[in-house]
């Protein structure tokens, strides 16, 4: 089968199709996302080889399980152990033992075909149409901020980055009923979030004082982004991190401490809440589709994604 | 009257004797003791220039309220407006108008008398010796992360650091119930927790796997102190920051998102839970206090105090 194969250069490769293991369902891939993670492993993040590729919508084209057969599906990263404490409290997107889908060990979604434990799929229903589905990844990853902290009607929230995460955060947490603002550099990016009630500002250094805000959600992807969060955070704040650097990154640490400041780190969420959000009509997630590549010309896609004039960029497999 | 000051360099000096203002209460220190965050203003940390110290127990001996004459008292260190939301949400410590004893625009208590506004007082139970009394405000310090984060009893916690604040933390947090070890490079700093049933380690990285502890406190005053932290820390765990750098810290950001970390910066406490503590007989501070140099000694003090082989030093009033 094609595939978007990264080993220290990435390139698109004839591959053997993957032989699902028991408990594992075979998916042809129909449509899948390009995310900022894709683009730090190109630089070096987690050190991995491999078929890319995490975010799809696909069907199921062979599976021990036949109710599973044609089914449309996406499917959640982790492949966890499922026995160890962690995956018994139904927190396996932190199992020691887990691979993670095109991101550790294990092979992602950027081909035509991929593997996953059926434990992994989402059924999608049928009002939410694969352009949308495709979002369920990320989408889940932004809701997962409602699961860690408690955000009380009427909190006010900035939202410091204006790409695909940082827009889909936003309207997450505005759909909540957090009062949110996002600050970014690109007009039109902001203009997005304007129907979904979120006030948008290209300047947040100048239009908002210090020590202001009580939850500020870093999703710029660099240093600078963090730094303007602990700016804006108020005393006894939370400053929440989205984005994974392929670098350390230096902090306030007398401001943390002197203003008992909270740093939380946030990553995958869970895909029931993203898919409700979808079928509830709640978050509008088509207008980030910037654009469609065929997974042949996946180089020419991933050169588009790194342009700042674009949101989310998708790979289209022919055969679907 | 005497009193040490810091204008670049420490310095004995003779000075004006403070003069009460409306609602305040001048003090004649009895006992008064150096801390880490003293020696880190003398290498920069706060800008501060004036009477430093604000630790201390003393006697009251000028106040317009004649109820509060005589009385042997502690004082809380954040001088606050009284009338901002910070302040009516009973938060005066983070009163953005506040200034701080000895550390930010406020003279401090090194001296022979120190002035402070009645509503930071707190009267010290006769059961409680001065020596125990000048540990109220490090004490409250350390009980401020049971105000911050919800410990179930038994959960496991790793203390980062053998110097006065790390035990003060390691057992007050075991005193509520906690599995508390403390992990330190000087025998006869961890043999003083041993009979608080607190376990000892003097080599954390070999002793201890990785991300295998739900909350560990940082309290080295180093950012060596940190990575250990982040390299013991489970996912989804705690890491509380308290001690104040006068640099930069640079942290594993990867780590943060990735296993969903929350670092939580913790400063001042709560005067009365530190006093109800040691009225008790919960905590056992004295073990702690290793000299006491009369003030007019203050340079040679301060010279001891930042030696490896003693915990907390302080200064007494010749007055008293």
């Amino acid at each position: 089968m094609r595939a978007l194969v990264f080993d220290g250069k990435l390139a698109l490769r004839d591959i053997d199709k993957p032989i699902p293991k028991s408990g594992e369902a075979l998916i042809r891939v129909t449509l899948a996302g390009i995310c900022g993670t894709d683009m730090e492993i190109l630089k070096g993040y987690s050190a991995f080889r491999g078929v890319l590729g995490h975010e799809f919508v696909g069907k199921v084209v062979e599976c021990a399980d036949s109710a599973w057969l044609g089914e449309r599906v996406v499917g959640e990263i982790n492949i966890a152990c499922g026995e160890c404490p962690w995956c018994l409290r139904g927190l396996g997107r932190h199992c020691p033992h887990r691979t993670v889908m095109g991101i550790v060990s294990r092979a992602g979604c950027f081909a035509e075909y991929v593997a996953l434990p059926v434990r992994n799929l989402h059924r999608v229903p049928a009002g939410i149409p694969d352009e949308a589905a495709v979002f369920v990844e990320p989408l889940a990853a932004a809701a997962e901020i409602l699961e860690q902290i408690r955000l009380e009607p009427g909190t006010g929230v900035v939202v410091v980055g204006d790409g695909r995460l940082g827009l889909l955060v936003a309207q997450v947490l505005k759909s909540a009923g957090a009062q949110v603002i996002i600050a970014g550099k690109h007009g039109w990016k902001l203009d997005l979030a304007r129907p979904w009630g979120v006030r948008v500002m290209t300047d947040s250094k100048s239009e908002l004082p210090p020590a202001s805000v009580p939850v500020v959600v870093e999703a710029t992807g660099s240093p600078c982004g963090l730094e303007e969060a602990f700016r804006l955070v108020e005393p006894r704040g939370t400053v929440v991190m989205k984005s994974t650097y392929h670098a350390p990154a230096p902090f306030d640490a007398t401001k943390l401490v002197v203003d008992e400041i909270t740093l939380l780190g946030s990553r995958c969420g869970n895909f029931s809440a993203a898919l409700e959000l979808l079928q509830r009509g709640r978050i509008s997630v088509q207008p980030l589709l910037s654009r469609v590549f065929p997974l042949e010309q996946g180089l020419e896609a991933f050169e588009y994604a790194e342009r700042s004039d674009c949101l989310k960029v998708c790979l289209a497999n022919a055969l679907s």
